[in-house]
């Protein structure tokens, strides 16, 4: 019965790298054409920076969080229905970002560009919490038959559990930021995609 | 023959996910960024709650019938031309969900709320219905070959077959609530959806 | 060098698929949500009958392009360079449709619905001549190797260039028709993928 | 240990497939129905030509960039996290084209066309750098393991690392024109495309 057990997985996940894309994906519907007398459309196209800088931060973000699906779900190798669940909740937060990201990109060098990037730090926040629920419930040991195809002891499962128990916190601090200045906020939230991204961390960054 | 067969209902499952996963998906282009005087950002973004409550019910909604279809394919061994038909017409539902989604979200708490919601349960209702031909379609005993790839007298079988008869009935109650009130009308609908998604159901709901 | 060629052909066939199936759902992004003084909302839903219909056309056209393809590759084993542009052709032609469907939706019923449905006619007509260049090039036995996977004289070849040659005469008629009445053309386009997906038709429809 | 390479990267172009299909259908959205007094419907479609134009060179722009991510990924047996962020980054770029699309289709022929086609050329040049970098890191010898599942001396890979060399300077002759002539840069871009997939060029145009 293992045969199936990995089969569906790999439909889950297949139906969440779907999910993943599309998002990603949209995010550039949320840029404007400038319409105003045509000469001076460079200083206009320029003048959309907020836009880029939401654009690349939230395309850096979901594609994190593609990658550290991808890597938890390495090492489930069967799902339950309160698992499906959960990554349901998941993939609600993801689909929601290009919201608040057209938000941040419509209000970013103007009033209420504050309020904007506390939404985009909120949601992110509630994606964390999800991949943190998604993960203890994946990982607990007292479920029979277990969902992991690693043994219990593998130290990849404490080390996703403890770099994923931060990730809250991380975005807690650009929430915090955001009532300081905007632009900072979204710029760590892009910073932090950026750090993740790269290969030189100790927890599992190797090998995606 | 039975690879083919197995490999052409995997083609058709993939298709019908993408389909799904679009839809799902495409739910957040409905939400508008507001415009006005930006200090006042987060009242306006709070009063767009019908925006968000629409876009978690029928999130929760189309998640839910992509479980139930998954489900169903489970047992689906052998396509063949009209139950391909049949998908389709489930799918033309499926892909209209954002439309009635995003009525809902420009009418609730406004005059014609109770038209809107109205035409959000009749939507859910005609896929209901496109759920409950498909299946019996599909499990049909006088059919040669068979499509289902378990034993005619599998408990799921009739046990699907009893849930779906009651989803049309449980829409009809909520486009019944719609003409009294319509954000009870979208609750009951999410209501549904979340009541559906808990594991402790008797038939089928353990491992999807 | 058979089983790459096959998971080569299987790989264009998963990409097609995956631009049928977002096209096929982003039609439902033409719908617009009518915005006027609520009470009278049921009327206005209905007075936007020519979405609806266009929307239906369009999905049920899209669908039935989709089963083709899905039909025509079932006999391919094999892809060249030709074969891949031809197909990139015929995807051009599928990512357009929402476009005219669009223009449709928004003339039908007033000045203009004529222009309208000949540009949507006219695209169909150019996708079912993308199909027969497809289908001719794929099974011309003149090509070493081969890329059917199926003997030359197989009869489904012949009955698919035979189907496939009569597609563009038939929108050439909702094209004529268009002249006349715009609903009559676009309800013959509806009317042909309803005829084509009844599953009674002597050449290929059984088995999808 | 090669099966789980094998698969991941499968895993990665089939997301990566994912993003390039939803890109290139997304690009029929920037097409937007002319709103006027219907009889004169027809010369307005055709004074859209700069919105076919600009629908149809993106088309193929991002149909070659497929054909070429695909043909990369056929000679990659393993994907290391360097490999995995150089991609994002491309897909970075394919995601955004839509983007500068929309700007050429709105201000083709208009003040202001000349920065459009600039914006555009700029964003092919970013991607053809990104595909540079992406190969060169994927067909590096001093790595180990090594990434490519074909021998260092394949004569496909110095053809494609030849091959891609030039793709920027190509795209910085589509920008310089676009200080001349913008329907003649965007024109150029299209006449690369096409001649890009011709089949008869020597290194990799056979079997795609």
């Amino acid at each position: 019965m293992n045969a199936p057990a990995e089969k569906e997985t790999a439909r889950v996940e297949a139906f969440s790298d779907g999910v993943f894309a599309i998002a990603i994906t949209l995010l550039v519907l949320e840029m404007k054409v400038p319409h105003t007398a045509g000469a001076a459309l460079w200083p206009q196209l320029l003048a959309q920076w907020p836009s880029y800088f939401a654009f690349i931060t939230s395309f850096a973000t979901i594609g994190i969080m593609w990658l550290n699906h991808h890597r938890m779900f390495g090492f489930i190798g069967r799902i339950d229905h309160p698992l499906l669940i959960l990554n349901g909740v998941l993939l609600l937060g993801v689909t929601f970002v290009p919201y608040p990201t057209s938000v941040v990109a419509s209000y970013l060098g103007h009033d209420g560009e504050r309020p904007a990037a506390c939404f985009l730090a909120t949601t992110y926040i509630l994606i964390a919490i999800a991949f943190n629920l998604l993960w203890r419930y994946a990982s607990s040991e007292s479920r029979k038959p277990r969902l992991l195809r690693v043994p219990p002891d593998d130290p990849h499962v404490a080390a996703l559990r403890g770099s994923y128990r931060f990730g809250p916190l991380y975005y807690l601090a650009t929430l915090a930021l955001a009532f300081v200045s905007a632009p900072a906020s979204v710029g760590l939230n892009l910073a932090l995609a950026v750090y993740w991204a790269l290969p030189a961390r100790p927890a599992g960054g190797r090998s995606a």
